[in-house]
């Protein structure tokens, strides 16, 4: 498995070089243009060269490295009994499988090699750190500095670093997050960085199309500053025909298409499963899913432009984000071609949201909207698209976003397994009033929101003020939804009496979509290590006062 | 909403007296030939008029009395204080709601009036009996034959027929389903007129293509008997098209299509939901789903042929059985159109079942197969295909096979608010070992089943032997499902310890389609008025002899 690593790695590493004196704009470009990852072809050259020391040092100077070097301060303070020193050099030569992985994290030395593929971010991205330190990495992914993380990675401690050695992995410091946008102050930020926050459940009800500043932002990289005028998407063409690259302005003049589209992360609602047991993830609550009217291009006009035709063949059409890491890795995600050429599935290019121009942490200047699909394919700041037999390469396909039985941990995971997550299953969530609140007897408003993947409408949505034992029937508020296409989600209300005498409420949802489709009961038979699809009842717990 | 009934009423009586001397082949061709009914124009003419009492000398020579007549005798012999006594004529001018609506069982008067409207087949069909006897439409529905039928019907009893009138209704005596077919022995019975039975779970999953004579049925009315050489196929053409009246030689000449496909009766396992609370439907447990493979022409070539393309407009394709009720009543269903017209949802008008022509419990010589899509729409013995703007207007589409809230009964049912069911919702349920079995210790084997609806393949079963505690995950076995086209079940199997020292396990199956649709956990939440979509978590406890 690590061997089919390599060659990424390496692909990453030559980027990275690239990348030293560039404008984030020609890091663009490189995104835009770079092959695929063939991750089947591994490299023979890869141990004996020495890009890993050099590529560190050009990497740390693209990245910042925050609080962990705090860290390094203090653990290099403390007094160990007699641990083994080694030199940089050596830690450089330790980043195969053949010679183990090894990593710094200041002045400690550790060998992860049994680690790798038990990596939560999967193996590919622990592996950019073979043989050097840590901090670049955990300064982009931000969420490493916790203390169950440091834990972990005591276990695997060798040794520390000769003190005659410079720890200070990079000269020149810079934070890769402080081009990102302001953001509005009402958002419940889950991390910084990368920037992943939502809406505050009162607010995301209120209304049928969430404002722009609200809408729930999920990134997994920088935000890029991109030049519209400058602005190019990459389309590989059919066989027997040329690719496309198409400025703004070219994208333009496809004919314009709008439409309401509910996005939801494949997290939202993690913070319950958590509670069942520790899962992989941001701590996404019930606001990792917004609306908006998205505008613009179709993706099947773009497509039948370079060439292709709906045919029997079962192809996927492979999106890259401008949204790269160190190694000039892009995000990237992939949709079946019949969905792509599908005009009822109504796939978009959208460079409008809500009538404005798409904001940066939308994807300014295009991104994908996959009606009916979770957020993750919806790829933002759109560099490229290729039709490709198989579905994308990329982590976020293939080793994240998917869904596992609560019996398989990070041990027994086999990615391969499970299929990609297109379509979503039913959601329905409670908005007001918030769990633990107070109300005055009398009646209660119930609110929540209700959505269902793949075009399937909300037909009912049902709420219990008993846990469950009886229910009422909600009002579905908002647009009417389209036959087959109900992409935007129904928002819900009840008023309800609270029955004599009741101190406490324990206020329950589901809802039920065209296919009959019905939520779960309970979360823990649909938790999962990554912790996404959690989909059962919702519920919030409140007092009456008397 | 009485009203609305007058229309459908009187064209069903016409129908009856056509019927007088007629062969089922001549039935067969008024129904296909018969307009759709139009139940928002009352006729004025209907009250006036002294076809009830001539109809139902003639529909009583249609049908048999069976039990119904052991009833009446009982009942007739049985003292009253001095019950108030009605002549024939008398009961017979009370059949609509202006003079009240009653109907006689053996020599006892009823005042159904208030009833109507609840009756659980449906309003029109209690009306089809106004001013006359029930036993004819309870011979051809023998299931009302119980005795909390004759309880409910005892509440509304107004008197008796005069003695000096000739209580029974008919002279001559035959019955409908005398020209049923043979059944295979291994079938379970839940009702034999009309016929609807399942095989049993051992046999069910002994195949992943169910052999025809012990494919589940499910019949609503009795069987024709059709004879291929003068069959026709009544479709009605597009606007500026002809007609097309198809024999099956013209049917063979479109393109043969074959697929796999899963059929499931909405009211597959309503038996556990008759555990929570009764409900109104037959008692089928696990076994009301089967899997062949059809063959038959492409229903988009054919109307297609009949001058039909794809619009945005949200059409119906309207499909007429020929088993018809005695007012020549046909079977209908409706598909919508965007689906009939799609070649990828591959909907045929089969002729071939398991390489044979069609028996004819299911639909000899044409029935509908709609893939991915419950039962009731799949109308078998097929006379007659219509595009309609509304869908049919069939008792069994739009006053059954909908789902409601647990909260709604029988008084505050509203057919309106549901949808038709069309796809349906992911399903598994365990086959072996059965409920209450007693199995050795050492190892256990558990097989099943699971399908979902709309084309969705199912990516995971999960099993458990301690009631949903943990889990383990099934072996999937048959036929690889196709993306977007999983028209086909996967059988499964679990080979699993049974932990040590245990007496009883609570084995559990759970299915998981590719949209990450699950099953609900329990029933109660579930349960609906009619019994239907019954797809929680299907439990068996077993015994571990020591």
């Amino acid at each position: 498995m690590l061997l089919l690593l390599h060659r990424p790695v390496i692909l990453g590493l030559r980027q990275a070089f690239r990348l030293r004196s560039t404008s984030s704009r020609l890091c663009i470009q490189t995104c835009s243009t770079n092959d695929s990852f063939q991750p089947q072809h591994p490299s023979p050259n890869f141990c004996g060269d020495n890009y890993s020391t050099r590529g560190w040092k050009v990497m740390g100077a693209l990245l910042g490295l925050g609080a962990a070097l705090a860290y390094h301060d203090h653990q290099c303070r403390a007094s160990q009994d007699s641990p083994h020193v080694y030199t940089k050099e050596e830690v450089s030569s330790h980043s195969s499988p053949e010679t183990g992985i090894w990593v710094t994290l200041g002045c400690e030395v550790f060998d992860v090699t049994e680690f790798v593929d038990r990596h939560p971010g999967g193996p590919s991205k622990l592996m950019l750190a073979a043989g050097g330190p840590l901090e670049p990495f955990w300064s982009l992914y931000a969420f490493h500095n916790q203390p169950h993380v440091r834990e972990l990675l005591a276990e695997y401690k060798i040794g520390e670093l000769n003190p005659e050695d410079d720890v200070s992995p990079t000269l020149e410091i810079s934070d890769p997050y402080a081009n990102d946008p302001k953001r509005h102050p009402a958002l419940k930020v889950n991390s910084q960085r990368p920037f992943n926050a939502e809406p505050p459940p009162e607010l995301l009800t209120e209304n049928y199309i969430t404002p722009n500043p609200i809408f729930f932002t999920r990134n997994h990289l920088p935000v890029p500053n991109l030049d519209p005028d400058t602005y190019r998407l990459h389309v590989v063409g059919a066989p027997g025909h040329q690719s496309l690259c198409l400025s703004l302005d070219d994208l333009y003049k496809f004919p314009k298409h709008e439409i309401n589209v509910t996005l939801q992360c494949a997290g939202n609602r993690r913070s319950e499963m958590t509670q069942i047991k520790e899962v992989k993830g941001l701590e996404w609550k019930t606001g990792a899913i917004s609306t908006a009217r998205w505008a613009g291009a179709r993706l099947s006009d773009v497509l039948a432009q370079a060439g292709y035709q709906l045919s029997d063949t079962e192809f996927h059409v492979c999106f890259e984000g401008l949204d790269c890491d160190p190694t000039g890795t892009a995000y990237g995600a992939s949709i079946p071609l019949a969905r792509a050429l599908n005009p009822e599935a109504e796939v978009l290019l959208a460079y409008e949201m809500n009538g404005q121009p798409l904001p940066r942490d939308h994807g300014f200047p295009v991104r994908v909207i996959v009606p009916g699909v979770v957020g993750a394919r919806h790829v933002k700041w759109l560099g490229r698209i290729s039709v490709e037999p198989e579905e994308s390469h990329s982590h976020w396909q293939r080793r994240d976003y998917k869904g596992f039985s609560p019996s398989v941990d990070w041990d027994t995971v086999d990615f391969d397994s499970a299929p990609s997550i297109q379509e979503l299953p039913v959601q329905s969530a409670i908005t007001e009033p918030r769990d633990g609140e107070t109300i005055e007897s009398g009646d209660v408003t119930i609110k929540g929101y209700a959505w269902s993947g793949g075009g399937r409408a909300i037909i009912r949505v049902d709420v219990s003020l008993d846990g469950g034992l009886t229910w009422q029937t909600a009002e579905l508020d908002g647009e009417e939804q389209r036959p087959r296409k109900a992409w935007a989600w129904r928002l819900w209300q009840l008023q309800a009496p609270v029955p004599a005498g009741q101190k406490e409420l324990n206020i329950v949802c589901k809802a039920v979509d065209d296919s009959y489709n019905v939520q779960p009961d309970t979360v823990a038979p649909t938790w999962n290590l990554r912790g996404v699809l959690s989909n059962a009842w919702h519920s919030v717990h409140i007092h009456v006062s008397p």
